[in-house]
């Protein structure tokens, strides 16, 4: 067995995971998914703790490698990013037919209250996320495209967490409304020049 | 058995729910909670999701009788009444330790995209909360406390969302701070009068 094989366990894993949930997921079907055999799953991970952990560092990794870089993309203006990224989120979900929602989000509803090494480690994700925004929104305070009073730590947070309160609600609705509702509150009353 | 019983089973069963998720709890752990005979679910319910739907019924008619008459309290305006609803969540929230979230919230991101039925009867829930939102921002716009730019039927949505938001980070922060900056961000940068 080769790290081959642990990744195609933590992908198949991370895939049904954000689907329906960690503790609704069965190792075997995780192994048969990833067309792994049985006795795999104790040789990488000590127990479905463990293997969920792993999970969220792939989750945090693939957001920090594959999400956020257009955050950081310095040929656009701040808000600019963050516009794009608003449409590479919509396009996702629109493609996934207004499904999954972030996983990260997903597991803090989950697990917050249920596993503490869970909740450390999300919250940490969370940490992680906020980073990448309050670096984009900082600049976009520096060249005055938002406001100076507003706090960008603050700000960062609740753009997340009201991120994740729209997926939450996309997930009933089944369709872009809440998405599209919560780009026009951030965008229209949050992220406005001192001016406005 | 009466009528009692299966309010003893809906009550133990929305309790555990609240906390674990539906998937994740066993109609065994409820019987023993609501300390009734196993016999005495099937008599009440075709099946778990039959239960599960009507735990969300009684979810919906707590919210409706329990924590939004607030709302409709005419002795104080309309601002206030929200001001002392949100009160009301954090004493509540900060008396759980940060636990639970809101029931409603909790479901939607579990069960949205697994079972259908949930979905809408879920969908249902929110579209009922939002209601009592716009009844009293529609108030609130008329006296005069927010600006009459404001779409209420879309900022009840975006707040319920992104308090559902909110309430997700606190279950891994275990601190109030999300709730308090949901807060914040609503009331100035959302709910305000038009010269703001």
């Amino acid at each position: 067995m080769t790290t081959d094989t642990k990744l195609k366990i933590i992908e198949a894993g991370a895939s049904i995971i954000h689907t329906k949930g960690f503790n609704h997921t069965g190792i075997q079907e995780i192994l048969q998914a990833a067309e792994v055999p049985k006795g795999s799953f104790y040789f990488y991970f000590k127990n479905k703790e463990d293997f969920g952990l792993q999970v969220i560092d792939y989750f945090i990794d693939h957001f920090e490698t594959k999400v956020a870089t257009i955050l950081t993309e310095t040929s656009m203006s701040p808000i600019m990013r963050l516009e794009t990224l608003f449409n590479n989120f919509e396009n996702f979900f629109s493609s996934q037919r207004c499904t999954l929602g972030c996983p990260v989000g997903n597991l803090s509803q989950e697990m917050g209250d249920l596993n503490e090494t869970f909740r450390e480690k999300l919250n940490e994700a969370i940490d992680c996320m906020a980073q990448k925004y309050i670096g984009v929104l900082s600049e976009a305070q520096l060249n005055g495209e938002i406001s100076k009073e507003l706090n960008v730590e603050e700000t960062a947070y609740f753009m997340i967490s009201s991120w994740h309160g729209a997926l939450l609600r996309m997930k009933v609705t089944k369709n872009m409304e809440p998405l599209l509702l919560w780009r026009k509150f951030i965008m229209n009353h949050i992220l406005v020049p001192a001016d406005q």
